[in-house]
């Protein structure tokens, strides 16, 4: 099993370790210091060692912030973990702070003083952070500090090692460009507009060598760094014992493997002094952009130039994803096959259901992890957004009910992540209504043609429309980018109100509108979908995109109010179920095929 | 008749004068000379004294600008006109270049040199263009030089004079809010962060002081100028003999009125040297910025302060909308009726229909003025997005064609912009296929529910998503801002993909989508909207904006393909026909009333 439900809620660990962080602070001359959940590497999935926060005040969720004053703290978090942060924390002792009506800096210029000297390791918060918090301390007259060393490792005696795992290549079959293609084509993107870049991000490392890690939960990430110069030179600054011989002949002759503990000695020597470096300053850890100022660089801001072609996935990793999802789909339909089954019995529970889900997902025999750590919530639990089951949430299914499952996998060939709500026992006339609104979103989403230069945000309201007609909405994006064997959120594209970034051909896409009745139940339906290259439909003047879904399950039609979706909603429902059919079956066992039969017989 | 239909293409004109200016530039030691379509007062609608680019290159559109060196000139135009200038200036003289794909700033830097001393008018140049035009001219290693008086005006010999025309009280009744209330918000907007504004535009003076005038045909502008200190001192800068004892007493005790010759001493000793000013730096003339530096100001940059408050229409400027809508809802079934009697004759044209459509509107006794030339396109001139027909031009009523007409009125109490296209004889196929999928958007739009916070950004794909799956769409917004009786066109708000501004309680703006069959017919549908103050629909959760439509009048139903139209979609058309007709038909004659009932008679 890759996940683990044992409850981490543990406010006590605050109430000793906090002290003990004070104390540290105190022989260091500092009178506080910023704890993010991060890690040098601007990853969204952190290694145990990097879980610092969690470790320091108890708080579990994935995004965060502690800031420790002599007398005062507070916990920064966002509004998915407003509940989670007063079960997880001593609030006497953390004030939580919901972001981003309030932020760090605000707090800072309320709560520092002039006697403050404020500590934060340079490696755990970006250039673009730290000048917000200069701000913020400027204005309280408190002095903000680089730590050399974290004072949090000092006080954490069984602190995890850096992990060592071995990095795999990741064959040309399955990436579509070879390392070498993409590392002349970002050289060459850098020319004439800088003479070096820095790659903070495992999961654009991962892709620009073609390689694959197992350093980090949840994503196939090796922790390491890149410097690439405008005339081809590239170095790999990792722990070389990762490096099996077939992994370091698989790496481009180009490419200089140098421990992490060399990249000062790069930086200064083999760039030089006086040279353009481009940054992305969202990513770039503080400390690096001090070394490299350090030798009179001129820094150009932009974004990590392998973001986009990353996202931009070849033929070859749609291939593998579609594979994955055909994969995918087949436990999947065994998993609902046997949930239906089990769900009335009284006695299946959210783990139960994850447990069971996993196994069948392993059962594939390629299952490398799940892409993330399975929200699996009946009833209530359903309307808790980013829910993580434990032993101590655990709920036994209620019958009438709703279950929402959002879970996902990585696979060699690709990553998967797909939400399904189901009914169990006989749904209300409510849930109908506000399922069928849902899925009608996630249709017209599916269904959208639209010209090259849209963005995410222009299709949005596709999938809010005829939740917004009723008055109600879902406080999520609509959309998040996905990895292809990488990482289940990645950037730059997205479909929510704000996504700014312009779609482009083989960008891969979540479509996952929802609604919570908070208390009660909650509904997400979920495909992934990938933008195809413009084509001129039939008739047609322009060449459009239009979105190519690879999820393969079928949609619980038990829940669908069918007078509320057009005849254009039914049939695409229709043609999706077929093919769900047409590309499953003939895996599946005969009881699971019938039970698939059923649940994609068309809607009339 | 305010429109004139007179034929103003003249290539000659440029071939004359352009040699003049050359002449005129070469004594006063300039190489060259920037001309734009722009005033002084950054509006759309010029007076003749200001209308130089026509007078100097033939060109009459909307939106332009000239550059003349020595040898080479050009004249930048966008995509609405591109064949137009062909038709108004010699190419060979001056070289037609199409924004925004190029702009004036790279053609400088590719056709000037280091000989050329290029001269400007800073009155008519924001301080925005001239950044960008430094910059090009550093570039080339060529000067920008800002002259004292244009050169132009020099070669003009029969300039028109400054209008002069009275500026008129807007009464409180129609405004809503008194100049006093409006003042006191916006110097308390700026207490704190700046200590004086400069207000450039006709209609944020307009809106500011509740004052009318007619300076510029097509909208109700005084020309004039403001500053407004954060203390809550105003000026206003204008000819002191356009105000009235009546118009005088209407302002606020605290407006001291100065003519605009005062303006640099106001600035210098009203407001002072060392002091913070707020400019809108893509309004605020660049002479103003500059004599504004010359007293050790520091600027700060931020939108016009009115533009916000104006653009959301007070609940007394609505009911004025309203009654003006009414009234030209009235004036337009009459065109329209008359138009179906006239069509067949095979003796109307273009200029018969927009003639007889302005006296209908006159025969009101309150129209002020159209509010922009009225778009009458037969056919392939109805293809041309914004056509203005010309007695060159003029096309008698093709049969079996399409008629497009766009066109609006300046009442006292509102300002209206309507698009309706009829079928003139039988349609084909593929037109109500067109127009049908075109009032899909117009509806989808129309019918849209939306939080606070969304922007024309996010609900422009409304407006073509049924154009977009037929490998369709349409090259304009979907729609702009329109003032209270003040401009057709105002900012900030507006729906296209590109319109990032919230839109707010009170704003009007149109919802005009259209598709155009390029040389054979053209549609275009255009309604103006009101967002409303948000409300929970009946079981909904959450309050959303609507929309209120204004336009009364009929859409051809003979264009309408039912069978692609859904049922709620039905449902919109027919609730608003019926209150077309139960708004207007008390004010027609019984002929006219028929007409309108079977215009307005129920879709099946």
């Amino acid at each position: 099993m890759f996940q683990d439900f044992s409850d981490q809620a543990c406010p006590d660990q605050g109430r000793v370790r906090i002290p003990m962080l004070r104390e540290e602070l105190q022989e260091q001359g500092l009178t506080g210091f910023i704890v993010p959940r991060a890690d040098e590497y601007g990853g969204e999935n952190l290694a145990p060692y990097a879980e610092r926060l969690a470790w320091l005040t108890g708080f579990t969720g994935s995004a965060g912030t502690a800031v420790i004053l002599k007398t005062r703290a507070a916990i920064f978090i966002d509004g998915r973990y407003t509940l989670q942060v007063v079960d997880q924390v001593d609030t006497e002792l953390l004030a939580p702070v919901q972001v981003p009506m309030n932020s760090v800096a605000d707090w800072i210029v309320e709560n520092a003083t002039e006697a403050d000297v404020i500590g934060f390791d340079p490696w755990l918060h970006t250039t673009q952070s730290i000048k917000r918090l200069e701000k913020a301390c400027k204005k309280a007259g408190a002095k903000l500090v680089a730590c050399e060393a974290n004072p949090l490792d000092a006080i954490w005696t069984d602190q995890p090692g850096r992990p060592s795992e071995p990095v795999v290549p990741h064959p040309l079959s399955l990436a579509g460009i070879s390392s070498e293609e993409k590392l002349e084509a970002i050289a060459k993107g850098l020319d004439g507009k800088a003479d070096a870049t820095f790659i903070t991000q495992g999961d654009s490392i991962a892709w620009l060598f073609n390689i694959r890690g197992s350093d980090v939960p949840r994503a196939p990430l090796p922790l390491a760094f890149t410097i690439l110069a405008a005339d081809g030179r590239a170095w790999l600054l990792i722990d070389p014992e990762k490096l099996s011989k077939e992994a370091l002949d698989h790496l481009p002759d180009a490419v200089i493997v140098r421990p992490q503990t060399d990249l000062q000695a790069i930086i200064k020597e083999e760039i030089g002094s006086g040279k353009i470096w481009q940054l992305d300053e969202t990513l770039v850890p503080y400390a690096v952009k001090a070394m490299i100022e350090a030798t009179d660089a001129k820094i150009v801001n932009a974004p990590d130039p392998c973001l986009k072609p990353k996202a931009a996935k070849t033929e070859a990793e749609l291939e593998g994803m579609r594979a994955a999802h055909q994969r995918d789909g087949v436990a999947l339909c065994q998993f609902f096959h046997w949930l239906d089954q089990m769900a009335p019995s009284g006695s299946l529970d959210e783990i139960g259901a994850a447990t069971a889900l996993e196994e069948f997902r392993a059962s594939t025999g390629c299952l490398k992890d799940i892409s993330f750590d399975t929200i699996s919530g009946v009833g209530p639990n359903g309307a808790i957004v980013h829910y993580r089951v434990t032993e101590a949430t655990n709920r036994v299914f209620d019958q009438n009910s709703l279950y929402l499952v959002d879970s996902g996998a990585q696979y060699p060939d690709g990553t998967t992540d797909i939400t399904r709500t189901v009914a169990i026992g006989t749904p209300s006339d409510e849930m109908k209504d506000r399922f069928t609104r849902v899925l009608k979103g996630m249709i017209g989403l599916s269904m959208a043609r639209f010209p090259e230069g849209t963005t995410g945000g222009q299709l949005d309201i596709l999938a809010r429309l005829h939740l917004w007609q009723a008055g109600l909405d879902f406080a999520h994006g609509t959309g998040h980018g996905v990895g292809s064997f990488l990482c289940v959120h990645e950037g730059p594209h997205r479909i929510s109100p704000s996504g700014h970034t312009k779609l482009e051909t083989g960008n891969v896409l979540s479509n996952e509108p929802g609604y919570y009745k908070s208390g009660e139940w909650g509904i997400r339906i979920e495909n992934l979908l990938v933008v195809s290259e413009p084509q001129k439909p039939a008739g047609g003047e322009k060449a459009l995109h239009s979105f190519e879904t690879l999820t393969l399950c079928p949609i619980d039609q038990r829940l669908i109010a069918a007078e509320l979706l057009t005849s254009e909603e039914k049939g695409w429902l229709n043609d999706y179920h077929e093919r769900v059919f047409a590309e499953l079956s003939a895996d599946l066992d005969e009881q699971t095929r019938n039970w698939l039969a059923e649940a994609t017989k068309p809607l009339h």
